[in-house]
């Protein structure tokens, strides 16, 4: 038998989550290095609090790639809705509680991986603490990944930067350099992505990295951070970040999004991902119907208005293994 | 090799604690009846914020019972102590949300077992919602768990109730009925131990039962429970409960209790329990050194005053398995 194909996932939060609960089923080695700035929500108070590295990102990785009996997965995604732990996450608070008692992040990822039973490695990108800032065009500076985060009409974000300098986790290093396949999950460009690729090593290591590398189109756009962006402004900012032909793939939905869906966006301000890439000999494009038949609806505990569009984890993992993966 | 013997043990709190985490290293099959009536700190917010059961004796129980990494007992017994979460345990949120999740306490404490590796069963006495009342000599009636568990000076309690009538465990009476010990443990009488023993079915199924029978005898008096208690108050109030000759063995530490110590408890007007007690042909009494060398010191997070003097685990454990059990 072939050794199954080393596959790293970069990013954080849902997008993260989807692409890697649906490849998890399939014969590949799975990593996934994850943004470690979160601020906001759960998270954000308990990084305050607790003065623990924030837990949200790791814990949806983790409940992503868990082979655990489905209570498992239940218990670290449950949401207070009410009392003295409104708001917060179940799984947060076991994150945060291992670190509290081993004083190490690594530590707790292992011990719920024992529960969780979690088929991959989750990888924080880095192990110390920082908080995210953005310069916006206007010299404006957002000074914390929630205020980033926050879906108001702004002046286009220029760059982002960390408030201090901190060490990337040798680990993710180790796993850019053996991957076979490297993906950019779909997911808030500022807050989730580009917060991992900042650091220069991981720039460094992706580009030297002989693996593939795709890009996984979003569907919508993220009033705050990509107002109006079209594919082509997704693909100049990652090269303005990674450097020229940076993938080798971008993965493009081409199912029709229910009008009534785009008109609940429209009332946020957000609008469509427009497509207008066209498959050149560095860069190929692959098109395919990616998203869920019905859409996502909110959780009790949703503090956040969350997206109602996801891309369906299932097509998309058996998009990736059969037209990409077997193809390596 | 002969069949361990069934050994039940009767309480809550850190009374049940510390006789079956001695035990647990023995080959005996272990079951607790715990108490369910707790109604203050954690336990008391997580039943009034979440419409639970109390968890916090249950947990006790388990991690007592848990042959699980050491790791895994810290988490259940951790407490925070600043935020948000001030003076809540972690094994009691566990223990919410598995019951939140799946509808069910019983079901919560299977799940808890499969983490904390428990080496033995804990029965909840009743799986159905109640308070514990108290009504004093005078006739002012207590109506939580947490006020009759309030250190104060006040008239003596003449009775315990509940607020409304509740099922008991129908496991409880099956570990009665197949018992060949009934360890009645250490612990505050009217909140811990005498809350199980209210039950009629318990009652019946206790006095039935062919087991041995040993109460183990407090160190200390609790202000506002057992005001200057002798052994025999202990033993007459138990045999208002449970009939005359209700015990075959009663066990009393002999080991002198360091008068610093006892100055710490004379300044919340507590006792010594002073033992009165003769061995006749229907009770023996046992006495040898049971207590720690040391005194307890609180932990940090700790809100309430706990006792700095408890039995030895150990200590405890080898003499009911020598003098007791090896005897049946």
């Amino acid at each position: 038998m072939q050794k199954p194909k080393k596959i790293v996932v970069i990013g954080g939060g849902t997008g993260a989550y989807v692409v890697l609960y649906g490849l998890k089923k399939y014969p590949v080695s799975l990593s996934a290095i994850i943004t470690m700035t979160d601020s906001g929500g759960s998270t954000g108070k308990l990084r305050d609090q607790y003065g623990v590295l924030p837990p949200g990102d790791i814990r949806q990785a983790l409940v992503a790639l868990s082979d655990s009996e489905p209570i498992w997965r239940e218990l670290f995604l449950y949401r207070f809705t009410s009392g003295d732990f409104a708001g917060h996450n179940f799984g947060n608070l076991f994150l945060t509680v291992l670190e509290k008692i081993t004083g190490s992040f690594e530590k707790s990822i292992q011990l719920a991986n024992t529960i969780l039973k979690t088929h991959g490695q989750v990888i924080p990108v880095t192990l110390q603490k920082a908080h995210l800032n953005a310069q916006l065009v206007d010299g404006t500076i957002l000074k914390t990944e929630a205020l980033i985060d926050k879906k108001t009409k702004r002046k286009p974000i220029k760059n982002i930067f960390l408030n201090h300098p901190v060490k990337v986790n040798p680990q993710a290093l180790l796993a850019l350099r053996n991957a076979d396949l490297i993906i950019l999950s779909p997911g808030d460009l500022y807050t989730s992505i580009l917060p991992v690729l900042m650091f220069k090593e991981i720039k460094q290591n992706y580009q030297r990295s002989s693996a593939k590398k795709v890009m996984i189109l979003n569907l919508m756009n993220k009033l705050g951070q990509t107002d109006n962006f079209k594919a082509t402004d997704f693909v100049s900012i990652y090269e303005q970040t990674l450097g020229p032909d940076c993938f080798n793939f971008v993965l493009v939905n081409n199912k029709t999004i229910d009008p009534k869906i785009l008109k609940v966006y429209a009332k946020f301000k957000e609008t469509q991902v427009f497509n207008n890439l066209k498959t050149t000999n560095k860069l190929k494009i692959l098109q395919a119907g990616l998203i869920h038949q019905t859409p996502v609806r909110p959780k009790p505990g949703d503090k956040l208005i969350r997206s109602l569009l996801r891309h369906d984890s299932h097509k998309l993992a058996e998009f990736i293994f059969k037209q990409i993966v077997q193809k390596l």
